[in-house]
């Protein structure tokens, strides 16, 4: 028995025949480069036909296509909305992809539902009942994982943690963005550091650039490791908010682990044990004993996972129905 | 058929006879005053057997017992943690009222539990899947009610949500509460205000007391009607976080609904639509039109339904099996 599972990110779509323990017997890797709406479905659909193709001449019978998607789907419409890829408002996702899956299932999930999953299958959320994934790349978002199962709520945009509320005081940014996005997502550590450059005209350290628009996030962390005072000051400040996000996770989840991920965990991976420090003054202090915080193990590999785990979950309930 | 329904909280027990509607048959309230460990115990055990006795003339068929306490239940070990009441700190309620329970099942959930099924059932939130209780009492405390059922997390310490961390920069005073709780819990407005009367020796309004450690949130909330400014402070950062709380929660679980319960709303009921004001402009904007943001209409009688619907959901899951 075979899985396929497939993630699509922003910039290219990653595909994998994948065995039902996460072997990996067939890769597919291709980017978008700016493509939009069915011309981003087709590459999906020509790794569909290429991973199928691949299994039969490996003898494994696929049972279910899991797709892991960088927006919300719409299960009871089928439908797709994904902000970053041009034409996918309310993108027909599925029946697209119908046309080549030659009646095997498909089964579709948002980002950050797959990144939990991941975690469940292969990561650090194995064995876990209540778990969270904090995604921190461009914005924020969390798969929450309770007793077991996913939280979606009432039209499944749960977890939309960029929102969350941490900073009293109320400022205009935050409308567009959220409060934790605005000051701690990849973009919210360079737009912080910009701004932090701009108001300082005595600063002329690593990140006064003849371009500020060009800071990146990962320039602000290279900057922190090289002792840049500007930089340390926008890392420290991300620090409090992480730490307060993934407190207030265990106080209200009481999980057994938060697990930061995303492109900035990846490098800010280093930040886990400040981070910690700063949760354990805010959280609840017994569900912040029973709670782990770390760093997604899998990085950038938990939406693929996550998207099989989809598939063979739902498969088992096929078996059970 | 019928059930026993009971009510502990940290001054009385409310228990009640009901039939499979939420009709009242017979109602039992009893004072505790001061009273502690095996005599709160006791004074359940009168009412449930007060209650059988009543089943028995009425000719209704007591089929399960459900019990709210005012702490956190431990079903592994039957035993209760109830800060409040003195000797209660692993206090084993189930078997102390299986003496007098002649062999009907009993059930036991913290009051935070108990509080959105109550609403579940006969209040707010009938016909909601996702739905949040924030009780705003002496501290704060929420029930969660996820994809219909309830959230307990791995420990049942979830919905701890004193501690939610909602101003970033922290103060040594929230070790002991938590900073929602330091600042939005009715303790918290009469420490708040307390605080500022103290710190402002100019002030001589209705706040100003030959005892200042007497002052209550319910006499914050009749200076803030009389127009009293201190108390308009006081109530309008309370009204910051209880909207900060609310967002964060819409955000967070995609509900259909968050409910304010508790003493506290109560006389803060009327507060409601600042709260909606305040945290439209926090939430996640979808999120938040999806959202009912409501005081709870059951009021004090929340724990006791909530206690009833518990007896419900175990007999229809006992009929199931």
């Amino acid at each position: 028995m075979a899985i396929i599972a497939i993630d699509l990110g922003g910039t290219k779509s990653s595909a994998a025949l994948m065995s039902h323990n996460g072997g990996i017997y067939n890769r597919q890797k291709t980017e978008i480069c700016k493509k939009s709406g069915p011309a981003v479905s087709e590459i999906i659909q020509k790794q569909i036909k290429k991973l199928i193709q691949a299994a039969k001449e490996g003898g494994h019978h696929v049972k279910a296509i899991g797709v892991s998607v960088p927006g919300i789907f719409n299960p009871d419409k089928g439908e797709v909305w994904a902000p970053n890829i041009p034409g996918w408002t309310n993108y027909p996702l599925g029946k697209e992809l119908e046309k080549v899956s030659t009646g095997i299932p498909i089964f579709i999930e948002s980002d950050r539902t797959c990144y939990i999953l991941g975690e469940v299958w292969q990561g650090n959320a194995q064995d876990c009942r209540n778990a969270i994934f904090l995604a921190v790349g461009t914005g924020i978002g969390a798969g929450i994982l309770v007793d077991g199962k996913v939280l979606h709520g009432q039209s499944n945009i749960a977890g939309a943690t960029g929102w969350m509320a941490l900073n009293r005081i109320y400022r205009q940014e935050y409308k567009k963005f959220g409060c934790f996005e605005y000051h701690a997502s990849g973009d919210g550590l360079a737009r912080v550091a910009r701004d932090l450059v701009n108001s300082a005209p005595d600063y002329y350290g690593l990140l006064r650039r003849p371009l500020p628009e060009n800071i990146t996030s990962y320039d602000v962390i290279e900057a922190y490791d090289a002792g840049d005072n500007l930089a340390i000051t926008v890392i420290n400040q991300a620090i409090e908010y992480w730490g307060m996000a993934a407190a207030n996770y265990i106080s209200i989840f009481n999980p057994e682990v938060v697990i930061f991920g995303g492109g900035v965990f990846g490098p800010a991976q280093k930040f886990i044990p400040l981070i910690q420090k700063e949760a354990e003054r805010w959280a609840q202090p017994i569900a912040f004993r029973e709670a782990h915080i770390e760093a997604s193990k899998i990085g950038h590999e938990a939406g693929l996972y996550g998207a099989g785990k989809l598939a063979l979950m739902e498969i088992e309930k096929g078996d059970k129905e």
